[in-house]
């Protein structure tokens, strides 16, 4: 993925959560942990219409996410870059990304009117451990 | 501390990350992983004057921080509230956050202006594992 350097690629995606910072309407911060996946040159994520963060991203489609690798903390990787929120009728994702990051079970399911955030990368801060 | 449930409070300092969102000139979101200390009824960790998150901090000083439980990632915590920045001229508190999230070797020494951000939390959502 552009601007990702093969050292940090492994982080996008099961079994690493993200991290996602949204801006508020008073112009605060939000962060919440999400699940993703690498679609191509973009990182897709599922949330639902009615959340703080989409109310967020639909005013400002710009957002930062933080991705930690848990084995050794001193490698992680920061990502800024403008988002597309798609509706996701049939709701696709969910299933696909629960299968991934728990691998057993079904996810539970919500009344919810959920949707596809579809995020480029376009700053990338990659930080490696000290030698 | 306050609103924090105990379900929760050990969420809070080592060997659990934070990750920190502060908002951007450009009103973007940005977000990090930190380090902390419940120190009393309030949260505290340490940057430097340098940095963009001290600055954003220093143009809006609210912030989010994300937490989650490395053991069952449907256990975690969203915080929100005001931040003040205090000055640390002794680097007081990196050695500190060594000992308690590294608790071997010395803490890399820098040249940088170190600061404290005090955090009080005044929003908080804590999210528990289904039953």
């Amino acid at each position: 993925m552009a601007g990702i350097p093969e050292s940090h690629a492994d982080l996008i995606g099961a079994p690493h959560l993200a991290h996602l910072a949204t801006t508020n309407k008073d112009g605060s911060p939000q962060v919440s942990p999400i699940w993703l996946l690498r679609d191509g040159e973009t990182i897709v994520f599922s949330t639902t219409e009615e959340r703080r963060k989409t109310k967020n991203m639909r005013r400002t489609p710009t957002i930062a996410l933080s991705i930690v690798d848990p084995e050794n903390p001193f490698r992680y990787m920061e990502l800024r870059g403008p988002v597309v929120i798609e509706s996701d009728p049939d709701k696709r994702l969910p299933p696909e990304l629960w299968r991934l990051y728990v691998g057993q079970g079904e996810v539970p399911g919500d009344s919810e009117t959920r949707v596809i955030v579809r995020f480029t990368p376009t700053h990338v801060v990659a930080v490696a451990p000290p030698a």
